[in-house]
C-alpha cells in the first residue's frame, strides 16, 4: 500500500509540477497599469475629459453616434455584431475589435494602420461609414461648449487647447484605463491554484503545447504581429492594404484573447459565432491541427478564464 | 438709527416673507421615490434586469440600437438633437422626451398615447423608425441568452418568464429609479434659502405670477395634460392622432421642466435651441405675454435651479 501511494505521488509530481512550471513560463499576468507614452501623461482630469469625448455623440456628423456606440461598454467595448455598423447604419467590412487592453498592443486596428492609441482615435471619427465627421466641424462644435473649453484648457493649457491632437490624446488616455486585470487565470498565475477549474488548467497546457502561444503571447495574448489565416467568407486583403506587400495579403493583427468570451462573434469579418468554432478553425488554419471535442472544450474553458474585471464606468454628464 | 433699522426689517418682511410663502404654495419638491403601481413592485433584481434591457441593443432589429441610444444617460436621458433618429438613422417627427422623472407623469409620450411606463416601454422597440423590432424576435433572442432566462425567472417566476409583458415591467421598474431629487430649487423649498441665487428667486416668483404654473405644476412641473401651443415649424397634429377630437389638434402633453437646462433642444419638434428662446415663445404663445429680457433671464435662472442629482449609473455587463 505504501509503495503504491509513493508511486502515485511521484507520478502526480511528474505530471502536475512540470505542468505548472510550463504554464508559468508561457504566460504572464496582465499588469495593473498599461504602458504610458512619455508625451501623453495619464492624469485623472485628462482621463475624465477622454471619457466625456468617448461617450459624446457630437463627435459624429449626425450627433448620434459616439465611440461608445460600437465600442459598447456593455459588450466588453465591442458591438457583438459581425461587422461594424456606422453612419446611417452602413456596414463596414470588419468586426469591431474591443478596446479593452488595446493599450497593451503595439499596433492598432485589424490591419495595424495605426501604431498608437493616439493615432487610432481620430480614424473612426472621420471614416464615412463610421462617425462620418470632419475634424474641423468637431473642433468647432466642442469650442461652442464652455464645459469642454474649460476642461481642455485645464488639461492641456494654452490659448487654443481644443485641437484634434488633444482630442486624440484625451481619448487615448481614457482608453489606457480600460484594462481588465485579475481574471481567474491571472489569479491562477499569481499562485491561487484554485482560481481556475481542471478543464481550464488542461486547456492552458494544451494552448501552449499546440502552439497557440506562438502568436497569442504576452500579457494581452497577442504578438501585435500579422498572420494570414483562412477565415470563412473573408476576402479582405487586410494588412496588404497598408503595406502593399504581397506577403501581407489577407494578413491581420493577432487579436488579444482577454475577455474573448464576451467579444463574440469572432474573426476579422465576425463570421464565427462561438468560441468553440473559433478555436477549431484557428487550430486547423493556423496550426494544421484537428482538435478533438475534448481538447476544444478544455481550451474554451481556459479562454473563459481570461475574462477580467471590467472597468466600472459611470456615465459622464455632458453639457 | 433704530427706527430706520426697524423700518428696513418691516419692509424686508413685506417683500421677503410673502415671496417665500407664495413660492412654497405654488411649488413642491420632487419626492425621493416615484409612485409604484400595485402590479409592478420595485425590487433591486427587477431594476437591474430592466437596466440590462434598457442598455441592450439586441432589443432592436439591427442589434445596434438600445433604449439608451436615444434616451442617452449622458444627455439627461434624451438625445440633444431636434428630432429622434432611429433605424438606419431615419428621423422621426418629434423630439425625444427625457425619461428622467417620467415616473411622475400621468401620461407618456408627447401625445399621451400610453398611460403608464409599462405601456410606453414596448412602443419604441417596435416602431419601424426607432428600434424596428418584432417582439417575438426580441423574446426569441432573449430566450437564447441564459443569463436573461435566469434573471427573468428569478424576478418573475414561472416556466416561461421571458415575455413582452415582463420586458415592459422590468424596463418600467428601472425607469422608476431614474429620478433627480435634490435640485437647488428642491433644497430651497426645503428651507435652504441660499440654495438658489437672487435671479432664480425672482424667476420662481415670476414663473408663478405669469401663469406658467397653470400647466407646469406639481412635483414634475407638468400637469400631464394637453395644450395647443404654436411652435415654430410644427405641423404635427399631436394629441389629435390619438383621440381624433378636433380640439386636440396640435395639442401636446406638458413636458416636465426638471433638468430642462440639459434637455435642449426644445418643443415637440426640437426647433428651439436655447432655454431663453423657449421661455420667450412659451410666454407669448401660451400666455400672450411679451417678457422683457430681464424677466427671461430670471426665469431661465430659476429653470436652471431645477437640475437635480442625476442617477449615477454603472454600465451593465451583458452576456
Amino acid at each position: 500500500m505504501r509503495g503504491k501511494s509513493v508511486a502515485v505521488i511521484v507520478l502526480s509530481l511528474l505530471f502536475v509540477v512540470p505542468l505548472n512550471v510550463a504554464i508559468s513560463q508561457a504566460y504572464e499576468p496582465l499588469p495593473a497599469i498599461a504602458p504610458i507614452p512619455a508625451d501623453n501623461s495619464l492624469t485623472p482630469e485628462k482621463v475624465e475629459l477622454g471619457k466625456m469625448l468617448f461617450f459624446d455623440p457630437r463627435l459624429s456628423s449626425s450627433d448620434w453616434i459616439s465611440c461608445a456606440t460600437c465600442h459598447n461598454p456593455a459588450f466588453a467595448f465591442a458591438d457583438r455584431i459581425p461587422r461594424a455598423l456606422g453612419h446611417k447604419m452602413s456596414e463596414g467590412p470588419r468586426n469591431t475589435p474591443t478596446i479593452l487592453n488595446a493599450a497593451f498592443l503595439d499596433v492598432q486596428f485589424w490591419d495595424g494602420r495605426a501604431a498608437t492609441l493616439e493615432e487610432q482615435a481620430l480614424g473612426p471619427i472621420q471614416a464615412d461609414i463610421e462617425m462620418n465627421a470632419n475634424l474641423n466641424d468637431v473642433v468647432a462644435k466642442l469650442k461652442n461648449i464652455p464645459e469642454y473649453v474649460k476642461r481642455f484648457k485645464r488639461v492641456f493649457g494654452g490659448n487654443d487647447p481644443v485641437t484634434p491632437e488633444h482630442i486624440a490624446k484625451a481619448i487615448a488616455a481614457f482608453e489606457r484605463t480600460l484594462i481588465t486585470p485579475n481574471s481567474a487565470f491571472d489569479r491562477y498565475l499569481r499562485g491561487d491554484k484554485q482560481a481556475i477549474n481542471p478543464d481550464a488548467k488542461k486547456g492552458a497546457a494544451l494552448f501552449d503545447e499546440k502552439g497557440c502561444t506562438d502568436c497569442h503571447s504576452g500579457a494581452a495574448f497577442s504578438d501585435s504581429d500579422f498572420h494570414t489565416i483562412k477565415v470563412p467568407g473573408s476576402t479582405d486583403l487586410g494588412r496588404y492594404k497598408v503595406t502593399k506587400k504581397e506577403s501581407d495579403k489577407h494578413a491581420f493583427r493577432t487579436p488579444s484573447l482577454r475577455n474573448v468570451e464576451l467579444t463574440h462573434p469572432y474573426m476579422n469579418n465576425g463570421s464565427v459565432k462561438t468560441l468553440a468554432a473559433a478555436v477549431k478553425i484557428m487550430a486547423k488554419e493556423a496550426l494544421e491541427e484537428e482538435l478533438s471535442a475534448e481538447e476544444i472544450k478544455h481550451i474554451v474553458a481556459f479562454l473563459k478564464s481570461l475574462t477580467g474585471v471590467m472597468p466600472e464606468l459611470t456615465y459622464p454628464i455632458l453639457r
